[in-house]
């Protein structure tokens, strides 16, 4: 790996190489200026650039204006991979324009829990679907000459104690939810870095686990690239950049490259370690460095954009009396805070110094210009105001309004990076307004504004319409507009469940985990993979998201393309009157296999425009591991054999259409030794029959029967025991060479007999 | 441990020694009369001696005549230890009469999923109550000079793969739910034997857990007894031995003890291991074979004992229009194949060959002699007959009946030691037959059979009364018949939740596991804890059942008699008209603490008999146990400071009163580290203000105020951070010399400061 560029390396010393290793301050490299080695900066953030205006300045808010997209968790719920990717050119560009190298995003780590505090950097609780629109954010962002920088690898789920938590995940729940993602970036994308993570994976700092940062994201997926830690990630230098971490950042007081070399001296660590890390960051730097000439940003353009991918995003969950899209003429009455300081994005280090942000209030007054806009603040985020008079100001005005529109959700102090929520609800005081309007209001429409998911209960019911719009970025009062307007059709689909009670959530019994420990007690059942095998009733399933149009899907069909591979094709018309985007979605039912299935797996996706009255037919392809479970016997991904179910569905629960899929999978069947069980033994389609007759053989018919039973007995109660164990319990031992000679026939069985 | 008994044993060659570490086969052990050691011989079971005819035979019918008592299943209904230990020492009375020396019993793993197979012969979901029921019945056993054995050990708690899974179950769970049983019996009891379990835990066979055997079992609790393996267990005998597994049964055709003579000579284990081991086998049988003379067995009164117990132990789950109990005259359809042959006891190595089995359709008959008292098959549990027949049959004799009472449950090949069951569903057809029989009769009431929990979904709501009669033993006909009729006023009390539905349930993700492991992912979240804790509405809570009679509960106090110990008092007044028993359940509810905490556990209940209008003051000690949670960074039981709340309830939901107490808490504080967090540092009652104070000190007053806020923000971002990280990340790092002061600070706090 490091033959190539290890050349230039070679002519710097010991301690200079190992300078390299370590950042220079808060956000850039140390140069080796004489090896052609170039200080790079990295900047956060996943949805915008906070290029901050000192090198080592720690804190949050002194950035360089930025263009705030929408944070992942509005993206992702666009289920739109184009959209996505022209948002990462963007951020590419911006990033360009402030001299900055390596942008530290997309976060594509699961929602394991709807408590996470950083879920809104985060996309889905679907591993499919954050790798492929995490794919095509980074495609974006290194379109532009920049580096993109995926994180937080891995298992990093939560904030509690994330710096020193251990994840106790098992490596089935890993290969299958935790690390697909970045798989399909890594081999999809070639991002330029991976950021290791934080937390502990089963008792190892992510930062030292040679398993996941040289066997599984290097020799199994190819990265090329550099792994840089999480801004102090790295307990232990001289482990870490053995087990694969190239880059420390940021640079701190603690010498760690004189450590690293005094390791090297002590014959503790091969000097090539550090050769080919300083030679991973040499390819980087010539990499990003490649990039030509300066570049301006439209500001403007961006802001448009901006608009677009938000307006794209939002979740239309419910819209009854066709409350939406709203009349262009009457009384409407725009209630919240948040309507005219609208919340669009999240705190910590991915916090944008936007360019400017749109109210939602002012951006309906624009789109409605026949309407009366009458505004009430509602309520207070800070507690300085009397929540009792707001509340009867807003009931006031709804109750003068033909449609009242409560612009509400989660307040800057209910969540952020750095810590978990507690809970879901939404602020006491906004329910209690959302109920008092909803009383009083022809129509009551509700727009949410969080993060993470919120709970619905107690105000759902008793209002006609709610539009999910997440944290929405900068534009985002122009996209609520647009959506509430009609202007846009709303198109976007629920990337994570709303779940009815935190109770229901899988991994209630196991988050945030306790002291130092979190068990994935889940396994694999993780979001709606869980409420669809429990049968847990959820409020809004995953992939959820209504229309102002309607769509019909025929013609579903799937046909094989290999042993195990196929494509699905679907028609997708629009029979209603307006413009509008569709999400096909496939999901797969795996049949008995060694392991528990999920209900349904998503393993295909694609978003369609039509126009009223057209058709379309998508095409989407189920690759190997649509079919495939992670097998730890195997120490592989395997696909079992028998019938899948491929199914067609609106969401996560609701399923249009299905078709079945006979797969030959693969040869599961091992040879047998002497500490395969009884069931193994006596199961074995060749064998069993074979050692039956061998433990009868010469016995009179009636002990013959007797002892034919008692196998069975055995069978049953010992079903579980090594053959080693049972031949010892037996009456009469069976001959060392009648079990050689099954053995053998186990070794030529038929590669089809069974799973 | 060795020195006491070595003498007789180093009279014996190695050889001999090592010979005597096997058994000779299947049910007895290798004798050494030179050295005065004798052969012992083991028997199953646990409710009812298992002594076979030929010590070679591993069949599963060819036992000598015992009484069959109930299985714990049922016994622990009762929730009466004086009841249980009756059937401990009428147990250990037949054991001498056929000879055994130990009786392999009781089991008191935890029902961690109702599917478990062997949950027959298990007590309970919740550990106090299995390890008090489990410590009167080897205290009953062993009052006959004949040696128990506790089983098994530990975290055998499934039948599916049973010889080989590992069961992945952290520590606080092991300490708090699984071995706290055991524990009790050992230090209670004082098993002579304690026998270890097939599977393994954590990956390691509990056989050769030194751990579990020597380390918890003998240096923590004190046991001074042998282990034994389960029937073939032993999978590699050299690391059994050196664990702590004293004894291998059965004998095999395998030669083990060569296997542990060749490691002694080799140098691979010491000698001394040996010596203990035979050691521990002569102190087993100079205790065993201490008791003087033969005994006779009254078998009748055993039978009758074997009644009393089970009348204690049904459950009166229900019952509505006073359908229960059944009145002295008129006409009474009793319906159902078990009504004639009962269902007693469960299929396995607990399979008794009964003296005698009573009927419930003649033992009603018996006691209902002025009511005319008709009888239909209903079902046929051989699928032979025409269930379609049947059921008309049953209906037409229910439509003119006042009271139709169905003898329904599941079949012996619905369940067994040996695998899981896969649902909780009755037989399809017998529910058919109880819904068209409630659809004529009058009233209905359903008494149950079953090893394990099933569900009453589709006919539970349509019948009057549901008696849970679990397996009752071979006088189980009697003791139907004596509730049904009010002979004896029901009371026994749910030791198990019933859910309403399997996915439910805490282990429905992770039972039976897959692929060698089973996770143990709800932690300590077990049965009613669960349930309660993440407020899953179940069928019937743990601890229910009602009576003929009715109870008040009054002067409920606790009075704290120590720092963490309390005593519980309450007045329990018969108001109703008949005799009856109540079960006094107190549960506690921790506060706030480092781990998270069920919403209640049983910590201390009685069983008190009342006579109508009588009343009588019930006093229920709680230890420090009761408070105390397992710390794995302390590795010990730890209170932590908060106020307690201790609950009087009539089961695991309906708590009827409850009291306050405050505890100190054990001092959880521990001196401040370079490890320590930033959280920890900043939160620190006396380091916290000096640190800011160190951080700020020498600022002019508008930096100082700026670097304040920064603190608030890096405690918010990088909580968990440790404090050597952190410093460095620092614009000024902290002088060394500072943060050594204040981590001598740390080390004087005052020991209140927190938890």
């Amino acid at each position: 790996m490091a033959t190539s560029h290890d050349q230039g390396s070679a002519e710097l010393s010991l301690d200079e190489k190992t300078a390299l290793l370590s950042g220079r301050d808060m956000w850039t490299t140390e140069p080796a200026e004489r090896a052609g080695i170039p200080s790079l900066v990295l900047s956060d953030g996943p949805h915008g650039l906070r290029r901050q205006r000192s090198d080592s300045d720690i804190g949050l808010h002194n950035s360089r204006p930025a263009t705030c997209f929408p944070p992942a968790v509005a993206l992702a719920s666009s289920w739109d991979a184009e959209l996505i990717g022209r948002v990462g050119e963007a951020l590419g560009r911006e990033a360009r324009a402030l001299g900055v190298d390596v942008l530290l995003g997309p976060g594509v780590n699961i929602k394991r829990s709807p408590l996470c505090g950083r879920n809104f950097e985060y996309f889905s609780e679907d591993p499919l679907l954050s790798g492929v629109l995490g794919a095509a954010h980074v495609a974006g962002v290194q379109s532009q000459g920049v580096g993109a920088s995926v994180k937080h690898f891995a298992a990093n789920n939560q904030e509690t104690e994330r710096m020193r938590v251990s994840a106790e995940v098992d490596e089935r729940a890993l290969r299958e939810i935790y690390l697909p993602a970045f798989e399909r970036i890594v081999v999809q994308a070639r991002p330029a870095t991976v950021m290791c993570a934080y937390n502990k994976i089963n008792g190892i700092y992510a930062s030292e686990s040679r398993w996941l940062l040289t066997r599984v994201l290097r020799e199994e997926w190819g990265f090329d690239g550099l792994v840089v830690s999480d801004w102090g990630a790295v307990s232990n230098r001289v482990a870490a950049l053995l087990a694969g971490t190239d880059l420390e950042m940021p640079g701190t007081h603690r010498d760690t490259g004189a450590e690293v070399a005094a390791a090297v001296r002590s014959g503790e660590l091969d000097e090539t370690v550090v050769d080919t890390a300083v030679a991973r960051l040499r390819g980087l730097a010539e990499r990003v460095r490649a990039r030509s000439g300066p570049v301006t940003v439209d500001f403007d353009a961006h802001h448009r954009l901006a608009r677009e991918v938000a307006a794209d995003s939002l979740v239309l969950l419910k819209n009854d009396h066709q409350a939406l899209p709203l009349a262009p003429t009457g009384r409407l009455a725009v209630i919240g805070e948040f309507a005219t300081a609208l919340r669009y994005q999240g705190g910590g280090s991915s916090h944008v110094n936007a360019t400017r942000v749109d109210s939602p209030l002012e951006e309906l007054r624009s789109l409605l210009p026949e309407a009366q806009v009458d505004f009430a603040q509602g309520y207070d985020t800070t507690g300085s105001a009397d929540a009792g008079q707001l509340r009867e100001e807003a009931v006031a005005l709804a109750g003068r309004a033909g449609t009242a529109v409560l612009v509400i959700g989660l307040r800057e102090t209910d969540e952020s990076e750095g810590f978990d929520r507690e809970h879901l609800n939404l602020p006491a005081d906004q329910v209690e307004l959302v109920r008092a309007v909803a009383q009083v209001a022809p129509r009551t429409v509700v727009v949410l504004l969080n993060g993470g998911v919120v709970s619905l209960e107690g105000w759902h019911d008793e209002v006609d319409a709610v539009v999910e719009a997440w944290l929405p970025g900068q534009a985002g009062g122009g996209a609520i507009a647009d959506v509430l307007t009609g202007r846009v059709d709303p198109s976007g689909r629920l990337a994570e469940t709303v779940p009815f009670r935190l109770g229901d959530t899988p991994s209630f019994l196991n988050f945030p985990g306790e002291q130092g420990h979190v068990r994935y007690g889940e396994g694999v059942m993780v979001g709606y993979r869980y409420y669809e095998t429990a049968d847990v009733a959820v409020h809004y399933p995953f992939g959820h998201g209504l229309s102002y149009t309607s769509f019909e899907q025929t013609g579903f069909q799937v046909t094989p393309t290999g042993p195990d591979t196929a494509t699905v094709r679907v028609t997708v018309t629009n029979t209603g009157g307006r413009s509008g985007k569709h999400v096909a979605q496939v999901y797969v039912t795996a049949p008995k296999r060694p392991v528990s299935s999920p209900a349904r797996e998503l393993r295909g996706f694609a978003k369609v425009a039509v126009a009223p009255g057209e058709s379309t037919t998508v095409e989407i392809a189920l690759d190997r591991r649509a079919f495939a479970y992670w097998d730890i016997s195997r120490d592989d991904w395997t696909v079992a054999a028998g019938q899948y179910e491929v199914q067609l569905a609106d969401n996560a629960h609701d399923v249009v259409a299905t078709a079945a899929l006979d797969l030959a999978g693969d040869n599961l069947l091992r040879p047998l030794t002497l500490d395969s069980t009884v069931s193994e033994w006596f199961g074995h389609p060749a064998v069993g029959p074979a050692l039956t007759a061998a433990m009868v053989s010469g016995l009179p018919e009636e002990q013959a029967a007797a002892a034919a039973e008692g196998n069975a007995d055995a069978v049953l109660m010992l079903s579980s025991m090594a053959m080693r164990q049972f031949v010892g319990f037996l009456p009469q031992p069976i001959p060392d060479e009648v079990l050689e000679r099954l053995m053998r026939t186990s070794e030529s069985a038929p590669e089809s007999a069974g799973t």
